[in-house]
C-alpha cells in the first residue's frame, strides 16, 4: 500500500505549546519559544526531572492552549530519547489520559504526530496530545560522557536541545491540517560514528523523502518548506546530494531544524540535536509562520538515530528512521 | 471518547509466531511454541543480539505462516524492553517496510497490537505485522546485577521470559478478530520496590479491566479467559482483590500469562515477566485454543512497569499501564 497514509478528514494542529532552554532561547527561537527558561533544571533536582517537567508543562500548555482541559483530552502520544522513554511515561502520570508510548528517537515528533493524526482521522478519538522533548544534560550523561568529564567533542558532533514541544491534534477547530504521513522504514547505512548523527541519519531521510514524491507524484515546489528534523549542517547537505542523486532536487528549500536552533557558535558544531529540536521548531516557528499564513505548505520530517549505549558498545553501525507529515494551511 | 475503541471492521489476526528459551519450553507452552530454542543464546555472541534474532526470526515466522512475502507487509508495530527499544529496531531493519516503535514496557504486546488494528480497521494499512520479545539475560543486566554476580532474587521476584511472539493483523482471512482496544492509562500507586512487579502493575490492570466493563456493560462471564500479562502470582492476587473492591468479580475466568508459562519451580518465584511473556503465551496456547474453538472469546490485558533503573535511582515509584484487547473467534 505504499508507505503514505492519507487522512480525508484532515485532523488539525488546533494549538500548540513549546519550552525551551536558556541557550536556545538565544537564537531565532527566543521570540517564538512558549516558555523560555532562565533555569535548565526547571527548579528540578535531576537533569531527568527537569526533562520530565519539561514535557508534563508543555502537554498542559497545549490543553490550555486549546481552551480545554486534562478531561477532554481522549489520548497521549508521547515518548523521548532516555531509556524506557520516563520523561514521557511519567509526564503521563500526571494526566488521567489514555497513553500510548511510541520511541522512534529524535523522530518522535513526526511519528506521535502521524499517530496522532490517524487515530482522530479514523474516528478514534477526538482530541489528541502529540509531545515529545529532550535535554542536553540527561542525553550527554546517557548516551555519551559524565559532563564533569569535560570531553571535547569532534566537529561532527550536534548539541542536544534542552526543549519539548507539543501538539493538541482535534477532529475539528482552526489550525494547521495534518493531510498525511509517509511512515519511514529503518535504514542503515553503516556509519558507526556515534558523533556524526547527521550522516548516520541522512539516508533515512532521503529514503522517506523519496518515497513520498514518488507516492504523491508532487515536486518539491509544491512545499514552502522541505523541513528535517535535526540531520545538522553535515547531515543535511548529506540529504540534498543523495536525493540530488536520485533525481529529486530539494535544494531550493530544504532546512534543518538543527541548523536554525541556534545562533551559530562554535560549540556546537553541526546544530541542534535530540527529539526535542524539531518539536520546539514546529511548535514555535513553524507554526506561527504558519498560522499567519507565511508558509502554506510544509513536508515536516524527522529523523531518529534508532542506536543505543550498548548496540554501539557491540560493535554495530546506527539504523536510523525518517518519518514525514504533510501540514497545510 | 472513554477509553475503548472499537474496530467495526474486525481487523484479524491470520497467522502466528513465537520463539522461546529452554526454559520456557519445560512448562505447559514447550508443545505449542513454534520454534523451541535448545541453545538461548540462539547462535549469537550476545544476550542482545540474540534477543534482536529472536524477534527478527517471529516476524518472518508470522509473515511466512499467512503465505506472504516480506514485502507484501505494510507496516511493522514492535518494542522490547531494552534501552532505545533496540532489539525492535535493529530487527525491523532486516526488513524493509515501515516501523512504528512502541513502548509500553511488558504491555506491549497489547499495544502494538492495538496499534496495529487501529490502522487496519481505518484502512491505512492492508497488513501489519505486531511483535515483541524479551530475553532473560539481557533483561537481567540492563535492569538488575549482572548473572555473573550470582544474586540472591527475592520472594517477590518474577522470572523475565526467554522469547518473542508475532501476530499478523490483517483486514480479511480467516482468523482471530480483534474487536475493540482499551487503552490504559499510567497508575501510580506508589510501589517503589523494583522487585515486585506484580504489586506495581495490579492497579494499573485493575484500572483498564474496570474501564472496559465500565463502558462495554458487560460482565466478567462476557469473556471465557481474561488473561493478564505478566503479574505474577502476587499480582494476580492482587488485581482480583481491586476489581473486586470495586464490585468487580472476575476471579473466576481470569489467569496471567507469568503464571502459566513455568512448570512451578522454586526459582521463578511469583512466575514469568517481560514483554515475551504475555507475547508468547498469546501467540502459542492462546492463540491455538482459539482456532481450535476451545476459547471463543478473551480480554487480553497486557501490563507495563514503565520504571528505569535512573528512576529508581532517583526515588521514584513506578508508574505502570495495561492496554486489552478482545479478541473473538
Amino acid at each position: 500500500m505504499g508507505q503514505r497514509i492519507v487522512f480525508p478528514n484532515a485532523p488539525r494542529i488546533t494549538a500548540v505549546s513549546t519550552i525551551a532552554g536558556t541557550k536556545e532561547c538565544e537564537g531565532i527561537l527566543g521570540s517564538y519559544v512558549e516558555t523560555p527558561l532562565s533555569d535548565d533544571m526547571f527548579g528540578e533536582s535531576t537533569f531527568e526531572k527537569a526533562e520530565c517537567k519539561m514535557l508534563s508543562h508543555v502537554i498542559d500548555g497545549a490543553i490550555s492552549n486549546a481552551g480545554l482541559t486534562r478531561g477532554q483530552v481522549d489520548m497521549i502520544v508521547s515518548g523521548d530519547l532516555l531509556n524506557q522513554i520516563i520523561s514521557a511515561s511519567f509526564a503521563a502520570r500526571d494526566f488521567s489520559v489514555p497513553f500510548l508510548g511510541v520511541y522512534g528517537a529524535c523522530s518522535t515528533m513526526a511519528e506521535s504526530l502521524a499517530v496522532a493524526a490517524a487515530f482522530v482521522n479514523a474516528g478514534y478519538c477526538k482530541r489528541v496530545v502529540a509531545a515529545t522533548g529532550s535535554h542536553f544534560a540527561s542525553a550527554e550523561r546517557q548516551y555519551r560522557y559524565p559532563l564533569e568529564l569535560g570531553c571535547t567533542r569532534p566537529p561532527q558532533a550536534q548539541w542536544t536541545v534542552t526543549g519539548a514541544g507539543a501538539s493538541l491534534v482535534a477532529d475539528k477547530g482552526e489550525g494547521v491540517r495534518i493531510v498525511s504521513a509517509t511512515l519511514g522504514k529503518v535504514v542503515d547505512f553503516g556509519v558507526t560514528d556515534v558523533n556524526n548523527m547527521g550522516a548516520a541519519m541522512a539516508p533515512a531521510a532521503a529514503d522517506t523523502i523519496l518515497a513520498h514524491f514518488r507516492e504523491t507524484g508532487e515536486e518539491p515546489e509544491a512545499y514552502d518548506l522541505i523541513v528535517t528534523g535535526d540531520l545538522g549542517a553535515l547531515g543535511s547537505r548529506i540529504l540534498k546530494d543523495l536525493t540530488w542523486e536520485k533525481g529529486l532536487d530539494i535544494s531550493a528549500n530544504h532546512v534543518d531544524c538543527g541548523e536554525i536552533v541556534y545562533n551559530v557558535l562554535e560549540d556546537e558544531f553541526q546544530g541542534g540535536s535530540g527529539a526535542g529540536c524539531s518539536a520546539v521548531v514546529l511548535n514555535s516557528y513553524l507554526y506561527a509562520k504558519m498560522m499567519a499564513g507565511t508558509l502554506r505548505r510544509i513536508l515536516f520530517v524527522a529523523t531518529g538515530a534508532l542506536l543505543s549505549t550498548v548496540s554501539s558498545g557491540q560493535g554495530e553501525s546506527i539504523p536510523c528512521i525518517a518519518h514525514a507529515v504533510t501540514l497545510e494551511r
